[in-house]
């Protein structure tokens, strides 16, 4: 069914302890912690209720942020195991690390997608709360409009307004403070010249595309991974047959 | 920016009036009446009141059971003219020769969407109520690999099921008494024979797709229009740039 599926691994330290992370996945991923499998392990000394605490927060904004094709699989499984050997370290310090192999996975996840090219990292802040910043965030990244502009390289910063409002009921988002930017440059409301556009038109053909979104509203901020739409995932998921 | 956008006219006849359609769009189809326009005419004579409400139940039934893409568009628009010009009819002959017009047109721009070559119908029946037949419709309607693997003709039955299931809480929906159909061949929970599956694989290289879902719950039913998701469609939208 897949191609190319690489091994996704990563690591971090906490004081004397060390996190390592593993997981697997190309497609069918929109993970709610349901084919997704990511373990970890580290050999820091924590009770389980704080792990298990310390380790629900690092997934909410890892892998439960991060959607391939909209599809959530019936399995996905995110584990963590502590042997204790390294002793007690500080739970900030191993939430720290959990979070960088976490992130680190995620994004690994989201660059081997199936039929991939581009990574596409949505950060949607101003926002009037971090719900609210993760409902459009996750609107934008999903948008197959969106999906395909990046496939093509496109700066198109209209499909990435259209996905804003199709999440807005008109009332919780003011259009006129809106700023999209692609990577660190602003395309809407001020309008690129050509410099601008050429410098632009480099960035969008690299291997990720940041999408940045300030609403204006309040504090609230989330960021959420994704991947382009490629002729390729179509071919992977319209040729396998059950 | 896209290719084939054919004409959609519909027309049908409430008594001595007559009800005439028309419709236009091929993607960023997800009508919220919300680029999608549509225009209805008809020479019968009704008040404006009575014509919206019986308008708006065609369309929540029709145009809003439509997605080719998820992604909104900002203009939908539906509007009806009537002239009075063959006087009074009676209001549920106009109802019913509206629907017959919005369906038609209905399918007919799910049957043009970019990139298609299949239009999916789904029904939902049996569900808790209208709102959860619609819910779990819309998402089967617009899973990506349920919309692949019809493209690739692949009467793939657990695709709809893991469709079903992501828009679950688990507690709404029994599994055990879902029952999955391609046309009127069930798939789920009674498997098919060699003789079924070389009949299924003929109806599902036709240009239209009916996926029947029944939840076993109550009387709660729905119907919603799509099409497949082809390499096309990719092109078409990654190969367009503003």
């Amino acid at each position: 069914m897949t191609t190319d599926t690489v091994p996704k691994v990563a690591e971090a330290r906490a004081g004397a302890a060390r996190v390592v992370g593993l997981a697997k996945g190309v497609g069918m991923i929109e993970p709610d912690m349901a084919t997704l499998i990511t373990l970890f392990l580290t050999d820091a000394e924590i009770g389980s209720d704080e792990l298990d605490q310390l380790f629900r927060r690092v997934i909410d904004r890892t892998f439960n942020a991060l959607s391939i094709d909209t599809d959530t699989s019936t399995s996905d499984t995110a584990a963590i195991m502590a042997s204790g050997a390294a002793g007690p370290v500080a739970p900030s310090d191993l939430e720290a690390a959990l979070h960088t192999v976490a992130l680190s996975l995620t994004r690994q996840v989201a660059r081997d997608g199936e039929g991939a090219t581009t990574l596409i990292e949505v950060t949607v802040d101003g926002a009037a709360d971090d719900t609210q910043a993760k409902r459009v965030a996750k609107t934008i990244v999903n948008s197959p409009l969106v999906k395909t502009a990046v496939h093509g390289a496109d700066p198109n910063w209209g499909r990435v307004a259209m996905a804003v409002g199709k999440c807005s009921d008109d009332t919780d988002i003011d259009q006129e403070r809106v700023v999209i930017r692609f990577g660190t440059q602003e395309v809407y409301p001020r309008p690129l010249d050509e410099d601008g556009l050429a410098a632009l038109a480099g960035y969008m053909k690299g291997d990720e595309v940041l999408v940045h979104v300030s609403l204006g509203l309040g504090d609230g901020a989330f960021t959420v991974y994704g991947c382009d739409l490629s002729d390729q995932y179509v071919r992977i998921n319209a040729d396998y047959t059950t």
